[in-house]
């Protein structure tokens, strides 16, 4: 099963693929999608157009995007908004379930603590998925949505199969 | 020339279409897309559809949208981003230049001044598109939209007209 994390931006819009067989990930790609001008829906037709080739090219089963940071800039927020309705729409347009989790699960599902920084992040990333070569720290974080999406699923996975075991 | 006018929403998005003859302007259609449910993705999905949908229908050669109001609340911002970001791609994807306007600028574009209320836009919406039956208060925001664009594209048309006549 493969899981694909996005971290949203307008500028520079992350993106990573994981392999998912039991309890063992391994790294498919990863990379940054950038959009740059002045023209905003110019920018969000790049990133739509983009990423919707990226998911045609590693053909993921599921998708997991990160709740993006709202900060008080509310101008900040109104654009990370934007990038993320296309981060989530891209994948839906492709039928996969898409999930969410906010910036502090992602850091406690791959470094243990919420408030991990960006080094901490890609040193994790790094060590779980090990020759991965990263494209940026928006990659980096990218692939920690892919790794938190994955161990979520594994434990619904257990848990359905803890309760057919109950059952049976 | 026909213009499409777009007043974002995730629950409500509406839309207005007009034709432009000279500095006639003549209602086509309007009408408000709704999404609900728990699944934000399926959400945009579903805007997207739809609102690809419209613009299929009433081919418009030029689309606008509404810039945000952006209150104090920075998740209700992040939401109405996310449906923003679908109302700027769907016009963009169909190869239309999308134009971006301010509450206050669509307000003075249509009732005079740019503090006029609800009811005052759907006033002055009714009477320059005579016979309207408006869809409700977003389709009339959206018709507001697409007449302020309009304004600007006949006042670019006769600046672009008076250049000419400079030059000749």
């Amino acid at each position: 099963m493969r899981v694909i994390g996005i971290d949203p931006g307008l500028r520079n819009l992350g993106w990573g693929v994981i392999e998912m067989a039991g309890s063992r990930l391994t790294h498919v790609a990863n990379g940054i999608i950038h959009s740059e001008g002045q023209d905003l829906a110019l920018r969000l037709c790049s990133l739509h157009t983009a990423l919707t080739a990226v998911i045609a090219r590693h053909a993921p089963d599921a998708a997991a995007v990160e709740q993006t940071f709202v900060n008080k800039d509310a101008v900040a927020t109104l654009k990370l908004g934007q990038a993320r309705g296309i981060a989530l729409l891209v994948p839906a347009q492709a039928g996969l379930s898409v999930g969410e989790y906010a910036p502090n699960a992602v850091k406690k599902a791959v470094v243990g603590v919420g408030h991990a920084d960006k080094g901490q992040i890609q040193h994790m990333v790094r060590f779980q998925l090990p020759g991965v070569d990263l494209a940026g720290p928006d990659a980096a974080d990218a692939l920690a949505v892919a790794i938190c999406h994955a161990h979520h699923l594994q434990s619904a996975g257990r848990m359905a199969a803890a309760m057919k075991g109950k059952v049976a």
